[in-house]
């Protein structure tokens, strides 16, 4: 790792070097708040933009321009002592403290902060990746979005009906925020944006979503009177919820399912998952425990134990809290980002750390064109108040005045007129998905 | 090609069936006028939207965003008469009167409109497209910005001083309209969009932006007092232009030209064609003779010889008026698209087709932030007054309102901030350009 070995970034002045792994909701915070102390700070991204990703269900279903919810990093961060640089990093050497990206250069740190997020897993199935992608970055919402259209063309040219049933279901995988989210807004482009006999040889009413978990109900993260709101939301934008069902086999014609011990093929050729994360690759070179999906185990102020110069923060983190595991949405990331600043703070200063203590805001999720569950400690709401509330919320929180203009416009227009804007299939379009095109 | 063919959309009633291939300003434009005359009528493209291809330079400079400039053609042909098939079409019995599409089945016509467009030409050197990508897709807009993006953050990266070098050279093939407003979009980036010390290493105005052209002026379709105006604002952006030019040779790092009898080599990691363009294979299948670039050379009606009922419109066809070709622009392709539309109502109706006469309604090329030229007749103008012309312009004939507010708000924003909206790299970003990535 050494062998030409090339620093970067560090030795302007004495201040101390701290690196930031990731520009997501957590790598972002910390940045700007460490760009406030006397450090250096480097931000190290394999993508040049940060990415709203609570609005990317929207992208992957026409709702949203890419552009609409990513901002270029450099962009956002402009402190003179904050510099950025895209690279994937590949290797952590914690002892000698410095990284390792993929151009073979080095950066030294003295304080490295580990946001990378998360990606999509198939718990121990990744031959299921090609047939079902999940909705992590902006090219698999691309990817998702020019799937259902094209699955809806399709169904338009074949002569076979069998084809075509299986062209017009549409299964999602996982009844969390995502999948609800997801199934939601493929159910709404079914049975309003697109019911004007569009297609002659079919009415795209008569698609199938179905939402499928292996949990007894959805939204598992709410309240129980919340998942029931949820699953009427739902059911009226024709949506079909298979509960306490598990998924045994995804391949590119359906998914084999597992009911009360009842096996089941659905045939389906639009299969999308959002069922479950692992950490990436990068925890294991933290020499830390790792939980079973691939997070690391902090310590109580989101260090590593043994090296309290280097933290995880963000969905990258396991963080035990009162007996339960603090959930991997933004809030908690920012909340990370902010205590590691804290913490370096207090380093600085001489003074001992405070501990990390993830203060929940609430939760919101919203089904289809008008309705939503929200969550604020004993407070709850569904239907059209949960909506606005939501709304209100993501215009609020989205980085940056332009991309806060084009979602609202967007938004707005989608809703008054119930069409999605954004009903393009880009990539070359195939009649049929092969799996290894998702590569 | 009969076997088992399968026939769409004829015999709805005993009515006519035209058939138009291709999307695009002129292939829409028949298919509009067509759905109002007693006739059945079959879209058929291989993209499921029509392109704004004007404004196709702005998302590959990060302007504007891809579904800003593209519309489903389902929602914009909503005629009871018009049925729109997505699908590449892969062959054409001129005789038998059926054109095969690439899932097996054909469809009959009695009148075809063949509107393919073109596509990037090379000149008989097909191995420089992967080093030097043309403008005619979403898709090689988005690869243009990414290479662009993408080479500056390499030459941040970078510790050699000669592939800095190389990757702060951009070079762009080819002064028509498109590489002109391509060369001022990306002297403007360098110059003003990105010069704010976003990069460390380099001032982003240390870049080199050249515009080849083997002419001896750009917007050689311009009267020659705008060609000087245009190199004007050209140089105002930063963009270095070599005229009587020959590129001779196009590989992953540079350029090889000639000029005045003396070779020279150019080191740019970033090349964009923007030279010249070919007709579609689809040409020599209409059995007609075709010019050099492989357009088809149609008849004063625009019809094929010997095939009254096949007509060739837009980029596609040459046509040839008073000694020079009709130019492959859009109100040529709409003119034609209508001249269609009027020589089947004149059959229909068994009177004398009218013959084509493509009427120039003016040019418009734009040069960066707020510079363009304009000509319409014998009335010239550049500069502001000229641009401001052409946003109005491009306003009012972008098809849709949403894209029309889109396209309006995010110039605005652009052109009071003099930063570029969308900034962003997708698809994976690698340390260098590979040629095979862009197949």
């Amino acid at each position: 790792m050494t062998t030409g070995r090339v620093d970067i970034g560090s030795g302007v002045g004495d201040r101390p070097h701290a690196v930031v792994v990731g520009a997501g909701f957590g790598g972002l915070e910390a940045a700007k708040q460490l760009g406030q102390l006397p450090l250096d700070v480097t931000v190290v991204d394999r993508r040049n933009y940060h990415l709203f990703q609570p609005l990317l269900y929207q992208v992957a279903t026409g709702g949203l321009n890419p552009g609409d919810i990513a901002e270029p990093v450099r962009a956002i961060l402009r402190e003179r002592n904050v510099q950025v640089i895209l690279g994937d990093v590949v290797g952590i050497d914690m002892d000698g403290q410095h990284v390792a990206i993929d151009d073979g250069r080095t950066i030294p740190f003295d304080y490295l902060v580990l946001a990378a997020g998360v990606r999509s897993g198939y718990f121990g199935h990744p031959e299921w990746e090609p047939h079902a992608p999940g909705l992590k970055t902006i090219e698999d919402a691309v990817e998702i979005r020019r799937r259902v259209l094209a699955a809806f063309e399709r169904a338009d040219r074949t002569p076979d009906p069998e084809d075509r049933l299986r062209d017009l279901t549409f299964v999602v995988v996982g009844g969390g925020a995502t999948g609800v989210e997801l199934a939601g807004a493929i159910g709404e482009i079914a049975n309003r944006s697109m019911a004007r006999k569009i297609f002659r040889s079919f009415d795209t009413a008569s698609a199938t979503v179905l939402l499928i978990d292996a949990g007894s109900r959805v939204l598992p993260s709410f309240h129980p009177s919340l998942s029931k709101d949820a699953l009427d939301q739902l059911r009226a934008l024709g949506v079909t919820i298979m509960l306490d069902t598990m998924v045994t086999g995804i391949d590119d014609s359906g998914v084999d399912v597992v009911s009360d011990g009842i096996e089941q093929r659905i045939g389906a050729s639009t299969v999308i998952w959002a069922a479950g994360v692992e950490g990436p690759s990068l925890s294991t070179q933290t020499g830390a425990d790792l939980d079973r999906a691939g997070r690391v185990l902090v310590q109580p102020d989101l260090s590593v134990a043994g090296h309290p110069e280097v933290f995880v923060i963000g969905d990258m983190a396991h963080i035990e809290q009162d007996g339960a595991m603090v959930p991997g949405v933004a809030p908690a990331a920012i909340q990370g980002g902010q205590h590691v600043a804290a913490a370096i703070r207090a380093d600085l200063g001489g003074t001992a750390r405070p501990p990390f203590r993830y203060v929940d805001k609430g939760s919101l999720a919203t089904i289809g064109h008008s309705a939503a569950v929200m969550e604020i400690g004993r407070f709850r709401a569904s239907g059209f108040v949960a909506w606005v509330a939501w709304w209100a919320l993501h215009i609020a929180l989205i980085v940056g005045f332009r991309s806060r203009v084009l979602v609202m416009f967007g938004w707005g227009w989608s809703w008054l007129t119930r069409r999605r804007g954004v009903g393009i299939i880009t990539r070359e379009w195939t009649p049929r998905v092969d799996g290894d095109e998702a590569g």
